[in-house]
C-alpha cells in the first residue's frame, strides 16, 4: 500500500528447525500474494543454523549462510531479525538484544525469552523505536497476541484462561478416551511424536507457564513475571480422576488462569476441572484455546493448533506481514515504562471450589474422620463419590467442595495426611467455573 | 508510542444508537488506558444523530452536535469518521464516501454498505491513502476481520464457515432445547428482545449474508459480491428437523460458507447440518463463530458475542485504536485493484451430502416410490428415518444422502413433489462436513 514501502522487507532468519523451515517455505511459496498483502516484497537475505548441510526440505542455498546467528543483527541487508533458536539465555538472547539495540525489529517464537526478559526487551525495542513481535510464542497458529493487544484494545480485561500446551491436552484427551493412565499415555505420545523424549518442559507446565506470563502481561498491562507464576503440571492426574470429573460434570484441563481481583493479579497454571458446558471443555487433542473475559466484548474464545511447523510459521508470518505493513505496537500493549509491577495474589488467598481425591483404606469410620476435619475447618462439601469397594486395597474417595480459600483446603489436606486411613498424597484440583 | 502521534485522534461519530452510545461510553470510561495503548489520546469532537434530546445513558453535551451527519466529513476538527448509522444507501453511504474522498479514515459497523459497495469504497480509501475499517461489521466483538486480514496473512485460505447471526442461532438453540417450533420461538425471541419486530433481515439470512460477503472477499482476495450469494434463512426448519438431525449426529446451524474450489469460489448462506463433534456445533444461543480452514495455520475458530452494545462497540474501538496507532491495511487485505472478480460457483454444481425431509402420506408403497426416484437419479442413501406412524396425518420421512450435486438433488426433490404421496415442499439441507 502506498509509496513508502516500495523497498522489500529483508529478513535474517536464525534457526532453521521445523518452524524456520516452515517460514522459508511460506515466503517462497506465497511470495506473490504476500507482496500484495504487504505492499512490498518479503525477502530472505541471510540465514543461520547449526548444521549447514542438513536437509530441511526447503532450498536455502539462495540466502547468505551465517555461522554465528548474532551476526545477523549487524548486517546492513537485514531489516528484521527472525529469531527461532529458542531458550531464555544464550544465542537467542544475545541476538535479540543486539538486533533491537541496533534498531532492527525482531520477530520471535521464543516464549521463554520473553517470559523471563520481556520487560527489558520491550524497553530496548521502545528506546530504539522498533518492534518486538512474538505472535508465534503463544498458542501457535491462533492469533491471540494480536487479539489481545489490538482486537480487545477497547476493553478492560477481567480474566484470561488458556489451554496452552498441546502435548498435555493431547494426553488428557487420550487418558479420558482410553481410560489409561498417565505413564502409558506418555509413552504412546512419545512414540507418536506428540511428546518429547524429555517431556518435562511440557508436562510440568513450564512451556504453558511461559505463555501464560505473556498473556497476563498484555491483559493487565503488567511486566511479564514468570517467577511469580504458580505452576503445576499433569503428572498427578489419574484416569480415575478424569472419570470422576466427568461424572461430576467437569473435564480436566491444564489451564492457565490470569485474573484481576481488586488490586491484585492472580496467575496460576495448573490442572483444573472446567464445566462440561463451557466451550473450553470441548477443546481436545493437540488443540489450544484462549478464553478471554472482558468488559465490552464480554467473553470470546480463540481455538486452533498451538504447535507444529505450519501453525507456528503462520504466526511468525503474521508478525512479518505486520512489520512489512508498517505496524508499530508496544510489546505488551502499552509503553514499557507504564507496565505495572502488580501485587501478585498469593495462591493461598485465592478462593475456589475444589476437587479432592484421597486414597483411603476401606475401614469403618473413614468418612466420619474425613468429614469431621472438613467440618472443623469450615469447608462445605458439594458432592462425595466413593465406590468400587475392595477390602484388599485403598479406594479413592472423591470430594468436591464449595468455595474455599486455597490455603484452607491445603491445611485440610495436610490434616488428611495425618490420618492413618489416608494413604498417598491427596490429589487437589481447582474447579474453575470461568 | 513515539513522537509522531503526540496529537490526539479526533473522532466524529455519526449515529448514537446502542452501539454509538457504547463507543462514547468506552472512550469516556477508558480514556487513560486508551491513551497509553494508542500513544495518544482518543477524543470525540462532534456527534450526529436524529434526536438531540434523547437520553442515551451517556453525556454527549461536551461534543459539538451536528444535525446533518454528512457534515462530519467536512470538519477540520475530525480526523476519523465513525459511521454507525447503518444501511447500504442514504446518509451512511454519503457520509462514508465524502469522508474518504476528503482524506478522512472511516470506522464503520455497516455490513450492508460494505457488502454492496465494498470495492468502490476500498478503492476510494486507497486513492486517498487512508483506511476504511469495519471490524464491527462482522461478528460483533470477535476480532475476525483482524484475524483474517492480519493474523492469517501468511496463509492461503481454503474455506471460511461462519455462524454470523445471533438471532438465528438463538432461535435454533431454543427450538432444539424446547422442542418448540419456529413461530413460537420467534414470538418469544421478539418479546425477549433477541429478534426485531420485523425479523426478516435476520431470519431470512440477509444480515449474515452481508457478513459472509465480506469474509469471502478477505479470504480469497475478491471483490465483495453480495448479489452472487446464495441465501436461504431458517423459516423452513421445524423442531422435528432439529431432533432428526441430532439423532443422526448433527446440529442444524445457519451457516455461511465461502470455499475455493479449483478456480471457482462457492459462497452460500443457508441452514446446514454440521457434525456434533465439530466445535462449531457447540456454538449456541446468541454466540457467533467463524471457523477458518487454511494451509499453514490449519483450522482455527473464533467464538464470541456477535451483537449488542458492548461487543460491537468493542470492535469499533479496536479499529479506532488501530488508526490511532497508525495502522494502514488494505480494506480487503490486498490493494483494491488486485481484488479479483472470481468465477462464482453455480450452487447447482456444488457437491455435498444432504438431509432431506418429506412429509408423506402413510400408505403402502411410499418408500418404494421414493427410493426408486433416488435410485434412478443415482443418488445414494446414507440413512433413513421414518417413525411416529399416524394413519390420519402425513408423517415425516427423513433421508440422508451421500455426496451428490446440488442440481441433482434439487431435481430429485422436484420429482418427489409430483408424487401423490408427498405433501408440502421437501425440506432440503446441506450436510457440511467442514
Amino acid at each position: 500500500m502506498g509509496k513508502a514501502h516500495d523497498a522489500s522487507l529483508r529478513l535474517g532468519i536464525a534457526g532453521l528447525g521445523t518452524v524456520g523451515a516452515g517460514v522459508v517455505k511460506i515466503i517462497q511459496e506465497h511470495a506473490e500474494i504476500l507482496a500484495k498483502r504487504c505492499g512490498r516484497a518479503i525477502e530472505i537475505t541471510a540465514v543461520s543454523a547449526r548444521d549447514v548441510s542438513k536437509d530441511r526440505g526447503v532450498d536455502v542455498s539462495g540466502y547468505d549462510w551465517v555461522d554465528d546467528p548474532v551476526a545477523l543483527a549487524e548486517r546492513d541487508d537485514v531489516d528484521v531479525v527472525v529469531e527461532l533458536i529458542g531458550g531464555s539465555e544464550g544465542a537467542a538472547k544475545d541476538l535479540v538484544e543486539k538486533a533491537l539495540a541496533g534498531g532492527k525489529s525482531v520477530v520471535t517464537a521464543n516464549k521463554a525469552l520473553l517470559a523471563h526478559h520481556g520487560y527489558a526487551l520491550a524497553k530496548l525495542a521502545e528506546d530504539h523505536g522498533i518492534s518486538l513481535a512474538y505472535e508465534a510464542a503463544v498458542a501457535g497458529g491462533i492469533p491471540i497476541i494480536k487479539a489481545m493487544r489490538e482486537g480487545f484494545a477497547g476493553n478492560d480485561v477481567f480474566a484470561v484462561y488458556g489451554i496452552l500446551n498441546g502435548t498435555c491436552n493431547y494426553m488428557l484427551t487420550a487418558m479420558r478416551e482410553t481410560g489409561r493412565d498417565f505413564d502409558v499415555i506418555l509413552k504412546e505420545a512419545q512414540e507418536a511424536g506428540y511428546a518429547e523424549a524429555d517431556p518435562t518442559f511440557d508436562i510440568d507446565g513450564i512451556d504453558a507457564g511461559h505463555k501464560l506470563a505473556l498473556l497476563a502481561a498484555i491483559a493487565f498491562g503488567t511486566r511479564p513475571d514468570f517467577e511469580s507464576l504458580q505452576i503445576e503440571g499433569i503428572r498427578k492426574i489419574t484416569a480415575e480422576d478424569i472419570a470422576h470429573a466427568e461424572e461430576l460434570g467437569y473435564r480436566i484441563k491444564l489451564l492457565g488462569i490470569a485474573k484481576r481481583l481488586n488490586a491484585q493479579v492472580m496467575q496460576v497454571l495448573e490442572p483444573c476441572l472446567v464445566p462440561l458446558d463451557n466451550p473450553i471443555a470441548g477443546v481436545e487433542d493437540v488443540f489450544n484455546a484462549v478464553y478471554v473475559d472482558c468488559d465490552s466484548a464480554d467473553t470470546a474464545m480463540l481455538t486452533g493448533r498451538g504447535a507444529g511447523e505450519g501453525p507456528t510459521a503462520s504466526a511468525v508470518m503474521a508478525d512479518v506481514v505486520d512489520l512489512a505493513r508498517g505496524a508499530k505496537i508496544p510489546t505488551f500493549g502499552i509503553p514499557a515504562d507504564d507496565l505495572a509491577v502488580p501485587e501478585w495474589m498469593d495462591v493461598n488467598d485465592t478462593v475456589s471450589a475444589y476437587y479432592l481425591r484421597l486414597q483411603v483404606l476401606d475401614k469403618p469410620g473413614v468418612l466420619a474422620d474425613i468429614s469431621a476435619i472438613l467440618r472443623d475447618r469450615g469447608v462445605s462439601i458439594e458432592a462425595v463419590i466413593q465406590r468400587c469397594r475392595d477390602p484388599h486395597k485403598p479406594v479413592p474417595l472423591v470430594i468436591t467442595t464449595h468455595q474455599v480459600r486455597h490455603g484452607d483446603i491445603q491445611a485440610v489436606c495436610a490434616a488428611f495426611c495425618k490420618l492413618e486411613c489416608v494413604v498417598d498424597e491427596p490429589c487437589l484440583m481447582r474447579i474453575e467455573a470461568l
